[in-house]
């Protein structure tokens, strides 16, 4: 004896989910079932559109449903000569956040992770070329996580750009070794900024 | 600086499932955005379908696509004379698989709960209460999770049910008191069923 077929197939979609596990899915679906069905139907219809509708920005690849992010289409950001070269969307923010930063992002949307099988042509290097070949850039700053995997996005980027006429630097490791951008709070973040220094490759 | 207005209204969505909170809601709109689309259109349309079309079994409250549940529906099981009382879907599943018992079930939805706004009304005892009045059934099993709100309920349901010509019997806690019914394993849960006896009001 199952869950009827539609029951067993909400909870089998619910499992998609990061760190949803057959228990935890159960448990949501019988949640939105028994107590709220509007929440569930409302979910239901932005997943929808956001999975057909929200796309990359063609500058920075930050995700975004117009052609390019708030901040790309910021006339002040336009004349940067700053790059800031981040892991995820909720790095930008956290940076956005401290009020140091003026320039552009770039967003590699995760890390190099062989395991994974996340490779160059995953985290959008061919744009990023592009962006150091702009000559618009005096500076990269590479603000991956101070991780294993971070460090080693961080030294594959400096090697691509220092073919380019562009310094490189690395936010200072003010923010702990082994912990993620994005969870440091913003005092921290702000001084693992204004610390950068040159990349030694 | 926020992210984009449909990232957010994702981001949103997804703080409607129980247990998650803002950045596992994050962590699962980037998850979906950048490695599972497929995976995020298809729990749209699966939970869009769920939300309107599920609902309750007449007979048992059970969630069914369908006017009447599987087991409802099953030639055999219409002629049952033990009813079983619990509290969720998952409980059925849990009791169906010792496959000791062959009778029919009464899934109350959850348990009173004073303290949540649950009372009588909304765990369908009107329903419970025709099925007491049919004169069907010579045994009620009351088999609600072995916790102090899964007694109240119990307690509440005998009372009731005394009313009309039913034995009225608790499952046996073999169960670990505190515990939860579907996290038990078949054997116990077997056992326990074996072993009930007479309800004392
Ligand atoms: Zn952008
Ligand atoms: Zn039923």
């Amino acid at each position: 004896m199952k869950f009827s077929p539609l029951v067993q197939e909400l909870i089998d979609s619910l499992k998609c989910l990061p760190g949803v596990g057959a228990k935890s899915a159960q448990r949501m679906a019988f949640q939105l079932l028994e107590r709220n069905r509007r929440g569930g139907s409302k979910l239901a219809k932005t997943l929808a559109k956001a999975m057909t509708d929200i796309g990359h920005c063609q500058q920075c690849r930050n995700f975004t449903e117009e052609p390019l992010c708030e901040i790309c289409q910021n006339p002040k950001r336009q004349l940067a000569t700053k790059l800031c070269i981040v892991e995820t969307p909720g790095d930008v923010i956290a940076i956005e956040q401290t009020g140091e930063f003026f320039g552009k992002y770039f967003v590699l949307m995760g890390h190099l992770s062989p395991i994974d099988g996340i490779g160059p042509d995953d985290l959008g290097f061919d744009i990023l070329i592009k962006q150091f070949a702009s000559g618009q850039f005096s500076e990269v700053i590479l603000a991956t996580n101070p991780t294993v995997e971070g460090e080693a996005t961080a030294h594959y980027i400096a090697e691509l750009a220092q073919q380019y006429q562009v310094n490189i630097s690395r936010i200072a490791h003010g923010v702990p070794v082994g912990g993620e951008l994005e969870y440091v709070d913003g005092n921290t973040l702000a001084h693992a900024l204004a610390g950068r220094k040159a990349y030694e490759i």
